[in-house]
């Protein structure tokens, strides 16, 4: 979702290079190792974060595993940054870059979860190419991914998330969980979910949250 | 769904049983080509028919197919009786009997299509084992179907499609289609659609229908 450009967001993101990476050179490998106190500790970055609701409480709630949040806009970036100086979220990094380079952020399986929540759905079939879910994008995630690790896929768009179905079961994935009705699944799954602030929105008014976790073979 | 005991439709069944095969036993192959026009036809199985309107419609459609409805219930069997003698349907068989048994109805690599509407959920965790998606009727299905067949599937029960999604893809199969809203694809999908008496019902008060096509690898 677009945000309205907040020049205070942009200056901030702009005075802590030590807690934003901007549009890193994708030729040059990301000491990730200097950015955390502890890069021993799992590894679980979320592609698209918005206003990082999701991996600010994630971070919070977890301070012995590390955290990405990869936006592209200055205004969310500086909206994320925020929270985490304000929560003191030392194991929060946030890169702001476009996700079309994620297979150059990060070292070959060294990733342990890949979040992907409410991601464009790109509804028009020659913006197929564009959605995050597409074959192409797989194969990144394949190569970050550590062989141990996982995608994890929330969704309010049909279309969106019976394509991705689609795309990572053609791809050979395995999946792991499904729900085409997430917010109503057992209390231990609903208690479990972390929302994102537009699925907090998008729920109340009583849509599905389709969800789809899933590794690769 | 259990339909009230019907006597004419029980009469009518015994009274046509070069139409309807009555709990078969299992130990004995079936005859199908003796009970077909011409059963070098592309063969379509539909489990568990309840009243019949989709696989009439469809034997309607297509004259050059042949179509074998499975019902267990002989109330639900007459029904679907009646139409095909009303409709002449000469490429219809019934099959009063248990899905359980699907491997000994047919041969083996002789399915074209085998179509799963609106079954049972089965919700209990404990009674996974009959839901007609669970591994071991995959395993049934995949040996009566041909290898260029594919199964279809519609529910608009949201726990046994997630449920179904992960059998499916677990087992290895290839998903050719899904949708989490069926009934709001394109144009072209929803006029190519048959509908069964459930899920008119059902769809009629906005409830989402999920479908899926898949074949075995």
């Amino acid at each position: 979702m677009r945000l309205r450009n907040k020049p205070w967001a942009v200056k901030l993101v702009d005075e802590h290079p030590e807690s934003v990476l901007q549009d890193p050179n994708p030729e040059i490998k990301i000491d990730w190792e200097k950015r955390f106190e502890d890069f021993s500790r799992p590894l679980e970055v979320e592609i698209g974060s918005g206003k990082g609701q999701f991996i600010t409480t994630l971070a919070q709630k977890h301070p012995d595993r590390n955290y990405i949040a990869i936006e592209l806009q200055t205004t969310a970036a500086g909206i994320i940054l925020r929270t985490k100086l304000e929560k003191k979220l030392d194991n929060l990094q946030i890169l702001r870059g476009d996700a079309i380079s994620i297979a150059s952020f990060f070292a070959e399986n060294s990733v342990d979860v890949l979040y992907l929540n409410f991601s464009d759905p790109w509804p028009k079939t020659r913006h197929e190419k564009r959605r995050l879910t597409y074959k192409d994008f797989l194969k990144n995630y394949e190569t970050i991914l550590k062989p141990t690790g996982h995608l994890e896929f929330k969704t309010d768009n049909s279309g969106l998330f019976s394509y991705s179905l689609m795309s990572l079961n053609n791809y050979g994935m395995m999946f792991d969980f499904v729900s085409v009705d997430l917010h109503h699944e057992s209390e231990e799954i609903v208690a479990k979910n972390v929302e994102t602030e537009y699925e907090h929105k998008f729920a109340s008014k009583g849509n599905p949250i389709y969800a789809l976790h899933a590794h690769f073979n």
